[in-house]
């Protein structure tokens, strides 16, 4: 064998591999797109109607400017150079490692940004949360972004790190962040109106749970990419490794709806859909740190008991707390991000090797876990009072009383989710 | 050239083919998961608003215990060991022959649950319903489908199959195992109430048809993904051989919506979008078993009989037989996943080579079809039949008459589709 | 090294990239099929629910009808042989070269055909739209494609073209063609009943903008496909080529949805969400035909004036020219259409290399535009003059104003789109 021909062929295989893995990631990035929809769709039918246009047009204000303020200046500052010790990054405007990466990167921060949009549904201005979206897709997500994935402070033990954070497709870099933001601005907006009597939650309904039903499946098929696709790449090991990650996405889905549906119907009498459609999303929460570091038993334990977590932190935001969520999003992205991140140090694995401290791997990870859940919690709550600090004192969170119960639809845009006879109503 | 190097290119190109493969059945697999969200937009639109969650509660209960279930024992059943001569198999729990494999297996398994489910829409206890789910995805489905697909005594000749029996992505494997449950579990439920009038059908209406037709939408979108997905690999001829899958499947789909459309534009004065409908997903079930042995215009009329046949047969079980199936599904998945398995041996091909009765095939492939027919068919109702009535004398399988008139939303999952202002009414 | 392991090799990765292509192609014409399911809903969302059916009726019409009739005779047309100068094609009956193309190419048809429905929503006879929609998918549409597609006359510099036409993925052969029959359809078939109160036009309200919401996004996702999988190709340059053109796709369509929702902003005081998504559209038609040709920066521009474009256009056509188009097509998919050919002939570019007359390309490019736009425009308006006369002529464009104002869903088909009460009120 001629050695000469080695190295011709292994750059074939190379370049060919790079070429499905572009296909891979666009076709991941194309599906966490779609989420968007479902998003739309969960908040807009947990959510009452009058609010539903309102919630239609935040959906497309965080794609439409977060795909723009994200590839000016997000993309920058989460894959530019590092700065500095691993914590800003920046490689100048319209910065791009290529267009696959730049398109999967940037569906992701549109997604932190929608988070925020279904906790605070009803109540907020749309001036203010077009403000904050901005923010939060063009800055606050970035730069913790860079942290981790671009080799920043969490991803080497050159620092405090005891082990190398893990958050394979966003636990907390993605969906803690965007729940921790929505907790913040969920609180600072205050309850809607009639959702506390006497101190006591009221139970707000939404307005359709077809839409909201359709919002889960479509973001549950989205998550299939959310996840599978940040292998960022696929051929030989990579193709395997993808593989593994949609199967136990998958698991850990099912095993999270099946967790909630059981608990209230054990809990309540009736099995309930609200609580399962939560439980579902809770399930891929928690499984999306830990997607590559999980068996699959692993996965499905995660994924069940995020389930239940959720059906619990939603009652004690709701009712100990007392701040309202009108769509549960701080509990299923924020509390459940973090769980899904904390549960790689108690379980994960790394190929055949245990890394958690339940299956002999010490310590080092849990901390390491634990040390990336404070940061991006401390990071996105700090920034994210900040600037809605700033914004409450300047132009203002929130509308009016009759304001809000004439409904966003028809004061922010003059119009309303279904025209027709409704239409009549209101105008006579 | 020297022969040395043969066998690394060889096996550089076999590797990369493989990586492809997994990518094409990942992605397949995502677009069959999708199909449970059109399934529930189907079931939902074409029964009674007062039964929506139900069938979303089932749709999520599928999908649910259907992967874990299907992932801890199904998948061995399926694909494991032979057993003893083809008829069962076993591999041990939670066995998997690769990760894309398993969760492209495990979305089938899920659809064969969810096609009883819409039959016995509105009248049948959760309880009974999730129970079954679990027997039909963890035993009934998977050890049928070792028969054909694992290689067993329908996949030779060694027994006595006059030829090997072809069902390439489950007319009768998934479709009509399906549809033969769905139709001893709606015999066996009996009819919603008001369904039958002095012995004559009433029409029961649906309550949003634009869910149906999305509904439809995407199941279209996900069979792509069924039949092209079966290939199970791509490169090369496999590759060639998927996309023309994939092609013929549109023709017959399209050929199918044509030919309910026309028939009930002829029968009735005016083309029904409802006939339209299931004409569609009745072409999409002729060509699922002969997708990888049809012509194009084999696949077109395929699917036109199909969409012509499945108008007659809804109305021969509603009419005749008297079973009530709310959505049609019988006749979609049973009656017509027969006919997509028998129409290879009247003009399916093997290559150029006509291997049909009609096209100089000789008669032992429609043999083979029929013997396979037949064994699904007495498989699932056999299995459903003994199932079913060891629930109906323990548990039962149906709710009280004040609870089917209240609607199953509200008394089984204490909640309604379209809370807003029924919720009021309701509870006044 | 010897040389004799060349060719073998490069033989190899030329078939992988062969597979690698027919598998982008295929995953890409899915997408686009699911853009079916988004003008379904976009249709029927922003009219009136009395004729939601009928739409319903039409999109599967034009995808059923028109797979069946592109495979019989439109790819033929479109891409067969050429009989002369460039102007018509032919190959035979059911000629094909390639199931992925040729399915690829089925579902663009479609679209075309798809664009007019939703401009002559609510007053126009099924019958005469069924053969409409046959004419435009067999004919008119793959005629003007082969023009350009397959090295027609304005894809040379032979005869008159000062440049060789571009139209990546179809601003004018798919959109403009469409757009424009569109035009001339909803001027003959004339406004709906109630649209004009002398002389001055009267916004007639959708049912559902959540539908239309839905739709926009299920279309934005399917674009990806549309202009993404156009590229006909897969790997070396074809997927870096094909990942930028998904990126500036995204970036468009941001930009257009931001301009429509600014401009309302601005000028009504409120964002209107009817608007922006008609701009999200708007900045998918200007980047479709330059996507292949164009900067970042130069798509987010092209995206930000055809969001804006489809504002004053829409304006236009309502108030100006009196021209009732339920949904906006005529601007969106026409207007635009012309918009996204032409901007390529401003700042298009080709590699490093300016064509456009604002960044140093001349304006040889922008004149061959120009060309293609007319000529797209003449054929489309012609052949659909000439056949909606001889329609109007014979069995007649329009229902009568009794079964207007009955609604086409009660009149021609005999069903309504949610029965539940409203079933009874129109029986009773």
């Amino acid at each position: 064998m001629s050695i000469l021909n080695m190295p011709l062929i292994i750059q074939d295989t190379a370049a060919i591999e790079g070429d499905m893995g572009m296909m891979w990631m666009l076709i991941s990035g194309i599906l966490v797109f779609f989420m968007q929809a479902g998003f739309f769709l969960v908040e807009s039918g947990m959510t009452d109607s009058k609010n539903a246009v309102n919630i239609a047009m935040k959906n497309f204000l965080d794609i439409a400017v977060g795909s723009l303020a994200f590839w000016f200046i997000g993309y920058s500052l989460m894959y530019g150079a590092d700065m500095g010790g691993g914590f800003f990054h920046w490689g100048g405007f319209t910065f791009s490692q290529g267009a696959a990466d730049l398109f999967f990167q940037t569906v992701f921060a549109a997604t932190a940004a929608t988070i925020v949009s279904g906790a605070i549904a009803g109540r907020t201005k749309y001036t203010t949360y077009a403000i904050f979206s901005i923010i939060l897709t063009a800055f606050i997500y970035p730069i913790a972004g860079g942290w981790e994935w671009n080799g920043g402070w969490l991803n080497n033990t050159d620092g405090i790190m005891p082990a190398e954070f893990i958050d394979f497709a966003g636990s907390s870099i993605v969906h803690s962040v965007g729940g921790w933001a929505a907790l913040v601005a969920a609180w600072m907006v205050g309850p809607r109106i009639g959702k506390y009597l006497n101190g006591k939650p009221v139970e707000l309904l939404g307005h359709n749970q077809m839409y909201a039903t359709l919002g889960v499946f479509i973001l549950w098929l989205g998550w299939f990419g959310f996840n599978g696709g940040s292998q960022l790449a696929w051929g030989g090991d990579d193709a395997t490794a993808a593989s593994q990650v949609v199967l136990v996405t998958n698991l850990a889905a099912a095993a999270g709806a099946l967790g909630a549906l059981l608990l209230t119907w054990f809990k309540d009498g009736k099995p309930n859909l609200g609580m399962t459609l939560n439980g579902a999303l809770a399930g891929l929460v928690s499984i999306t740190a830990g997607c590559g570091n999980m068996t699959e038993g692993g996965a499905v334990l995660a994924g069940l008991i995020g389930g239940i977590l959720v059906v619990f932190s939603m009652q004690f935001i709701e009712r100990t707390l007392k701040i309202d969520d009108a769509v549960g999003a701080i509990s299923v992205h924020g509390v459940v991000g973090a769980w899904g991140t904390l549960v790689i140090g108690l379980w994960g694995v790394d190929g055949d090797a245990g890394i958690g401290i339940l299956n002999g791997g010490g310590a080092a990870q849990l901390g390491a876990q634990a040390i990336g859940v404070l940061a991006y919690a401390a990071w996105a709550i700090g920034l994210s009072f900040i600037f809605l600090m700033i914004m409450k004192k300047t132009i203002g969170l929130r509308v009016t009383e009759a304001e809000e119960i004439a409904g966003l639809d028809w004061v922010e845009h003059g119009s309303i989710a279904y025209p027709g006879k409704r239409q009549r109503e209101i105008e006579e």
